[in-house]
């Protein structure tokens, strides 16, 4: 894999510190110190201005605009798109002393240092910044985003002039202004609200999809301040206040800002009138709330998450910075406060990707949640749930029936605009069957499972079905040019993880339906009259599922990736040259598809899944096949690998695998992490631990354990919540510990052993096949 | 198939006529009425101006516009396009009585008759215009292209008061401002050169390739020509006289334009200055000129077509007025008058399909040439030569080595900006090789191969060496992720008409280079030397060759089209409703490429170009195998079949697939002649005749003939040139005679015997089996 850490942050177990600053990393450390409520997102940018390189980013989750794309189309491809657009820079601060402003690109400071507490959720920078007439100004700004209440970002700048009295002044309030890097372009009109001293509000609509931002924001300054000036740019998409102060040597004063944005889009958020009536009491509300009230608020929201969810790390000081980092930033991006969120590639952190959500939020986010926040969880199948009206139609302009998920969307439609994905990848749709399966066997919420769950599996079938076809001789029933979770095998026939996804959505809807007959038989009746299931239907599945083709070796064991996979030409991977990484760059694009190098776990892929359902044998010979061909160009690839490889007991294996899961951004190690965090892989760094080194299975009748513990460590423990029960499980070198943080006992696996743990400790040793 | 016949000209075995205007053929009338001279091309518009719907095109070939498209791109994808650019309609021309224009949209005409004579290449069109007023004005217009100066273009008008005496202006000109329909843009830039009474010039050049057009005009009045007016742009586009005319009752004045138009483009046509210099000569040059003198040359240049190329129905007019247009339009678009032009899609006829050149010129076009314009011939495989340095640029951003022949182009770049075309279909660079190939067999021009040929042939080679791979045993090579003539099978692995033509072309580039050495050893030491030809790579493309995998069951001797293609879906192409045709407008894009239907032949296509390699056996089985599955949506597609199933004598279902070869656009089968005509299809109803039911074979030892007469016919002959002999064939419903023109032998194989064939007719019986 050959990837290389690009050290820059200061290790801490609880802090990511920056000491001095570097303009070469000005974009990375803004996508770390990102902050967001899953409401919103801002990226660690300097407030007062910045002429070097940066990307401006504020967002707000499902707030995009529309493009339409030029050219002709073809039936079923894509010809629009949604993307997150970038929002109001509401931190938007000027300062000035002697017309001179601060700006960290161009003017001289000392005593920098940046530092995330990911305990609390604030950002705080300190600098003194020494003018060019010499004067020395001490600085400290602080923000954070209310976790309680979303709409709210705090904002505070202290200020101590160190060797000098005299005037300084802070110009604070919005901008809307702010051009979206990838397309160049600005996608807002603006109209002015208010414009009091100590009040401004802006609001502002997106150019095609018409959303709408309040942006309202009070201004508390201190004692000192003597003045106050107001601008606003001529198209009001910049709407200032200057507070004039008179600083006094060594005397501190301050600026503080709490802002309240309201997001509104007419297509999910209901009444426009509802809106504007919650706008017109920003003003009043916003004078009820203080800095510190916010703070302790948000603060204490915080303790509970690590409570509940912290992972720690004994002997391992850059893997526990990293692992809280992922945590941090997962519940920053989505802990299921809103229905209709869902979770982009990149979070709300930067424009990559559009800020679409694609199918590794079933396959790698899901997990996550269901054992750390289940309404998160149950918030995140329900996603699909309301946007099951924009899958139907995805189907039928796809020629099928029923359901055909989206591959990355923000609003429910495709907005995938490579025909190739768009068109021929199924596993959006099973994986949305894979986590109502899921969901339904941590949870047995069956309220869930037959209010919603049984529609979307319908539909999926219905898409399945009719996408699907019957082999030349009838007796096989498969998929035709689709391509799989490995995007290096473009366009193939039967591709052995989207025949077994299938498979397993078909039998497992029938067995619903079944089930949801026999315990509630009217219920049953009225929603199969609902969606018109048919005797047919049911009939046709049930063949579909047995006559599934899976195609395998059966002398070796091994799955056949697609068929035909094996007569491909080979090509050791091992012999590329470093320089031509990534492939995407260096090779003809045609040229990536036809050999047999992988991506990403296809094959492997299902046998994480469905783990129960394979032997260990099976699994090994399918991971010593698969494993040397794949060059890992997804950043979601190796902790995969590096969970299998726990399980095979390759342990020293599963640590290489798993080297940059958790520092993946800290470390820059794809040297892209200043376009964005990768979100959705922060969560595969969670699952690495507790999937991988935990040894969790949560795809049998039990919930099984089966830690290990790399030899690097002393020792780690992690949290789940399991049957509402927070269980902690502590590994050391050879026992491990097991108890519920509150005494109601839970029944657990353990190296293949059932144990009921409860409040008091259960020891057990590891077996020496599972120490690292 | 079920195409159905739009009648709308009139039948005639010599002429195309249009008996009164009907605005809904107006483009189709347009396209059917287009002139050229390979040269330039000019569409039938009506000169004077016209309010409907029409496609004002006038094109030059090889005269192209830049497009850059926007957008990221991967390596190897085509993120630029040159399309063919409409350019001045030199005959730009307004009538004006009392404030009226003519204008066929609006005014009221009658005794409206169009006709395009096909024996000398004139267009004519009569009409008396009644005025608002009543008053009745008989005009003629007379265009027609000099075959033989191919930058002259001559128009007259011929106009008649009937019921009065008055003033009538006639505005003539040239105008640079029209609008590319499909681009809704303009993209010339225009400077006036010379504004005399009878004399106007102007240059356009576009604005991102550069490429210039002069346009001069001389005109010349009639005598009651009274008064002239100037009238120019301010943008210079469009530069006129308005000639105003004393109309007399009963007498006939006229204005005769003489026109030379000159191209000039700097990466092809050598030192601007020379063109300048023949710019500044063209007024003095058009001095003389005169109509009757170009008129004369023009259609004793069009005699000759006829004598060495005509094709002759009896008893059917339909298809002789069909199959004379099809010669009649190949000739002006193409006659090889000057290397590196080639044949677009659409000739020189429409906006269409960009002007491109596709694999049809030597697949379809050439044999057309062979036996009728060696010179042509030749030209058509130049232009391939001069492109080489395009080419092998393609194979480098393909990461291939060598040289990759376009799927569509107008200067030797790839302009097909779908990658999975462009990329996948290696048939552009063996139709090359298949080229060198045909044209050394029938014509034994070794200097060509060994000049021009041999290059091409390596270098096709070398890309096929690169881009083709071994299979995982090592025992088979052949191509991956490819797709072959039939686009309804996107991404294949071992297309078997791709292997086939690749061994083919690996063994016959061996066979050239061996037999070159055993003649001029010397010489080809030298080219050796200059290519860079090593042992290693000889020794690699024989083994290549001889391990070419072609897909093949030896139990029923059909060929796989690709490995897997006999496993794939059945659709039973005679179930989908024939509004569901054109598929790629009505089924979901992906949905076309999963299945068994095919658009057009693939296997059955190599069994046509190297038809004395199958036996009579094999072919049946393979064409009542893959016929049925064929949907046609090419053009080019029935013909191909058609051929075929003379030769197998199915003598019915021939007639049936040629139907409406010959008249694809006189009757509009496919509704879009509009746009512009099917150019290489008018080359296929040629073959479909030729090598059809005149049985011709071109690649065996000898040349064949097997003539077969469908029974709707009396008899037919047509003409081809072999060993510079011009060989008149007859076929009646029993016999054929069989002649030369001129007084020299020629050996030709008729119905499995060899024959010496001269001017005294020689008569032989047709077999039973061979009647149709």
């Amino acid at each position: 894999m050959g990837k290389i850490a690009d050290k820059y942050f200061r290790v801490d177990p609880w802090k990511i510190v920056e000491d001095g600053f570097d303009k070469n990393y000005s974009k990375v450390a803004e996508s770390v110190y990102s902050l967001g409520n899953e409401y919103m997102g801002i990226r660690g940018y300097f407030e007062e201005g910045y002429s070097g390189d940066t990307l401006l980013g504020s967002y707000f989750n499902g707030v995009y605009e529309n493009e339409k794309l030029e050219g002709s189309s073809y039936k079923g491809i894509v010809d629009q798109t949604d993307f997150m657009v970038n929002s109001v820079d509401w931190i938007y601060t000027r300062i000035l002393v002697d017309g001179e402003y601060l700006d960290l690109n161009q003017s001289k400071i000392r005593n920098y240092q940046r530092i995330l507490d990911m305990r609390t959720g604030i950002l705080t920078r300190n600098l003194v910044w020494i003018t060019q007439s010499g004067k020395e100004i001490e600085i400290k700004f602080e923000r954070f985003l209310s976790m309680v209440n979303a709409h709210i970002g705090v904002q505070k700048i202290t200020i101590k002039a160190l060797n000098f009295s005299g005037k300084l002044e802070v110009e604070s309030g919005m901008d809307f202004s702010i051009i979206h890097q990838s397309r160049q372009r600005n996608f807002w009109d603006c109209k002015k609200v208010v414009d009091k001293e100590e009040y401004l509000a802006l609001r502002g609509t997106t150019l095609q999809s018409k959303h709408q931002v309040y942006s309202g924001a009070r201004f508390i300054p201190s004692a000192n301040q003597v003045e106050t000036l107001h601008n606003e740019t001529v198209d009001s998409k910049v709407l200032t206040n200057t507070f004039v102060y008179e600083l006094q040597q060594n005397e501190t004063v301050s600026l503080t800002k709490i802002v309240d944005n309201v997001v509104y889009r007419a297509e999910t958020d209901g009444e426009e009138s509802e809106f504007q009536r919650e706008c017109k009491d920003v003003e009043n509300y916003l004078q009820t709330l203080t800095y510190e009230k916010l703070y302790e608020e948000s603060a204490s929201w915080w303790e509970q998450v690590w409570k509940n969810s912290d992972i720690r790390i004994d002997g391992d000081e850059e893997n526990q910075q990293g692992i809280r980092f992922c945590i941090f930033q997962m519940f920053q991006t989505y802990h299921g406060a809103r229905m209709g969120n869902n979770i982009g590639a990149k979070g709300l952190t930067g424009e990559a990707y559009n800020g679409n959500a694609f199918w590794d939020t079933e396959t790698y986010c899901l997990p996550f949640f269901l054992f750390n926040n289940l309404q998160a969880a149950k918030n995140l199948l329900l996603y699909r749930y309301v946007t099951l009206p924009e899958a139907r139609q995805r189907a039928m302009d796809l020629d099928c029936k029923g359901a055909f998920y989206p591959v990355a969307t923000i609003s429910g439609r495709e907005c995938c605009n490579l025909w190739q994905h768009a068109s021929l990848q199924l596993q959006a749709s099973t994986a949305v069957a894979y986590g109502i399966w899921l969901y339904d066997k941590i949870t047995a919420d069956k309220d869930f499972l037959y209010e919603n769950g049984i529609e979307m599996l319908v539909e999926v079938c219905r898409m399945l079905a009719t996408r699907g076809s019957w082999s030349a001789d009838q007796t096989r029933y498969g998929f035709y040019s689709v391509m799989g979770p490995d995007e290096f095998q473009m366009m193939v026939n039967h591709n052995c993880y989207t025949n077994y996804m299938a498979k397993f959505t078909l039998s497992y809807t029938i067995t619903v339906l079944e089930q949801f007959k026999e315990i509630h038989e009217e219920q049953y009746s009225k929603v199969r009259e609902n969606l018109q299931v048919t005797d047919d239907e049911l009939s046709e599945w049930n063949k579909m599922w047995k006559c599934m083709y899976l195609p395998k070796d059966e002398m070796t064991r091994i799955y056949e990736q697609h068929e035909g996979f094996f007569n491909l030409p080979h090509v050791d991977v091992d012999t590329i040259p470093i320089e031509d990484f990534p492939l995407y760059d260096h090779w003809s694009y045609d040229r990536i598809y036809r050999n047999d190098m992988i991506k990403q776990p296809d094959v492997l892929m299902f046998m994480l899944l469905f783990n129960n359902n394979f032997t260990e044998e099976e699994l090994k010979a399918n991971y010593e096949f698969y494993e040397p061909k794949c060059i890992h160009e997804s950043s979601l690839s190796p902790s995969v690998h590096s969970i299998l490889a726990s399980q095979l007991k390759k342990h020293e294996e599963a640590y290489e695998l798993f080297q940059f899961a958790t520092r993946m951004d800290l470390d820059n190690y794809n040297r892209n992490s200043g376009q964005g965090l990768h979100t959705t892989s922060i969560s595969a760094a969670w699952m690495n631990i507790v999937y991988g080194f935990g040894g969790m299975r949560s795809d049998g009748e039990h919930l099984e354990l089966n830690p290990s513990i790399p030899k690097e460590w002393q020792g780690y423990s992690f949290h789940i919540t399991y049957k509402q029960q927070v269980i902690s499980v502590e590994v050391g070198k050879e026992r491990i510990q097991l108890y519920t943080l509150e005494d109601i006992p839970v029944t657990i696996c353990v190296y293949g052993n059932i144990y009921e743990i409860n409040q008091k400790a259960t020891e057990i040793t590891i077996p020496v096949e599972w120490r690292g």
